[in-house]
């Protein structure tokens, strides 16, 4: 078969190759992942991140668990290598949702075959999640006003995805269609996506980017420099409550303090109606050095407690739109999104 | 005469030893200032920070000018000496303050006899802040609810006055009086003033106090985790706006979401009546590779912009109370602002 390339995740039918976005802009470096095991560190130590990409990442890691076992694969034989792929990372939901479509593939097949039908399936997850970042967004860059500057956090763009981007993919868009005049990258600590990975992409789209802190983003609306707030989401419950990297709550509620529209972007698959509302969604809290040193060097003092929660959640009332491949939920709240949903099965 | 010394500033008669800020917590080291040239450097590149702390500072710059003019120190001899230091930074206004109390003790006095005096005001302005430091927070802790857990941001501590603080000054007192549970501290992207400085001011106070990135503000209030915020000032305008901090205004505009007091601490030379809005306060705006580099590793793309403003302003209406050595004023305004100074004249 074909080699299945995108920008931050490339398949050559036999490895999986992630670009190692921890060292970007610096240096483009490529990991090679062989099995399950690796696929889950890699996640987890985000060599891969942006929920999109940890879920098509996942399915190859199914692939690549399923070569191992070569004649003996089958789904109780991946059992174990599904496990330790969904306990990578808890708090994005396309993890399990591209888990859960590789699992319903497996019935009655085994060897061989079933390996074969596991590597179409991922392949497809990987194309469906380009497809559906376009469709994405095109629905949602004619929401934001003509030549709007706007803000965006941590990043949604092809390296966090399968191509294109969700919140940087409507940016990508409008940008095309000549509708955007600029865009402001919150630095997003303490991963700093947004320096490193969203000014980078911009950058290389030719899209006028501006970096600044996270705080500034209040500053920046009170001076009428923002017209809009465009972000993805790692996990939206059934009635629209969104979970997004650590300080999308924050820009939510300065957004509504300022009239502005805050729009989060997202597949159908970072959609969970198994959860009800935000309060239930598990927030991972990652290791509090990630804060107290930068760039390998510490800068807290030896000892120093810090509380890193990698998400938070923003309640569907502060969010003015949610935009998927399907369409766009205005003001979203449960009936809405069952529609939205229901819409989709049709 | 002896050594006039609190942590971050010290003056031995002869020369001004500052604590280098930007090493801070992983080097303690002391830079010497022996001129007014010198003394503006150290401002501008932050070896010294905080508004109280600059203007004590720069009174000592003055003395210093003098001493090199020696005989020849005169009010006129030394205009030269004021406008450098006044070109150091230009938001915060105690060191506009400061010089305007050396300038004002000039007339009828050279040489020796000058630089007499005005070493006697220097140590004097050094003297006054530590004693409005205690004021103000005695009035500010008044204010917290008993068993507040409180956010603060940026630095406002004994490394950024003459010693104790302002913000840092009424939790110190809070915790002092047994009435504070703990500290959120900030960590204060770009200068990381609240990772190094404040996390480590607590730590050796005693006081317990978690680390968070700035975008994780509101996060906490979200979930219940905070009862108050309390900040510092570089510049209260005549009806009560504050410029303080990038990242001051969003924790305000979160703070009114959420409910919850945001409280101004600064003594009353942060005040400047000579503007009657924060719209008409100068924003510094500081070098874009103070935000695409890290701990001097750069992490944003070669080319990337930035927009790096050292302050924001936040509007009366989002502040509870301004908390000075005079006193309290809730929900200020102009007339409540004007009340305070006239009752600190008599």
């Amino acid at each position: 078969m074909t080699t299945l390339s995108s920008p931050a995740i490339r398949w050559d039918g036999q490895t999986l190759a992630l670009l190692d976005q921890r060292k970007l802009p610096l240096a483009a470096d490529w990991v090679s992942v062989d099995s399950a095991d690796s696929c889950a560190n890699a996640i987890r130590d985000m060599v891969v991140r942006g929920a999109p990409a940890i879920g098509i990442a996942a399915a190859y890691g199914v692939v690549l668990a399923a070569r191992q076992l070569g004649a003996g694969a089958s789904a109780s034989s991946l059992q174990d290598a599904l496990a330790t792929l969904a306990a990578s990372r808890p708090t994005a939901v396309n993890l399990f949702w591209a888990l859960e479509r590789m699992r319903s593939c497996m019935a009655d097949a085994h060897g061989e075959s079933l390996i074969a039908r596991l590597e179409q399936e991922a392949r497809q997850i990987h194309l469906d999640d380009q497809t559906m970042n376009h469709k994405l967004a095109e629905h949602g860059a004619a929401l934001l006003p003509d030549q709007a500057t706007v803000y965006t956090h941590c990043n949604t763009g092809a390296l966090a995805t399968g191509g294109h981007g969700t919140a940087l993919g409507i940016i990508r868009t409008a940008w095309d269609q000549g509708r955007l005049k600029a865009v402001y990258a919150g630095e997003t600590r303490p991963w700093m996506q947004g320096a490193r990975l969203t000014a980078w992409e911009l950058q290389q789209a030719g899209i006028p980017c501006t970096l600044v802190v996270d705080s500034c983003a209040g500053h920046l609306m009170a001076t009428g420099q923002i017209q809009a707030v465009v972000v993805g989401a790692d996990r939206i419950t059934a009635n629209g409550d969104t979970a997004n990297k650590i300080g999308t709550y924050s820009l939510a509620v300065l957004a509504r303090h300022h009239r502005i529209p805050f729009i989060v972007a997202a597949p159908l698959s970072t959609i969970d109606l198994a959860l009800a509302s935000g309060s239930q969604i598990e927030i991972e809290q990652r290791h509090p050095d990630e804060i107290c040193a930068v760039a390998g060097q510490r800068l807290a003092p030896a000892g120093a407690h810090a509380f890193n929660p990698a998400f938070d959640v923003t309640p569907a009332g502060l969010i003015s739109a949610i935009v998927t491949e399907q369409g766009v939920v205005q003001q979203p709240d449960i009936d809405k999104m069952a529609a939205l949903l229901e819409g989709a099965r049709r």
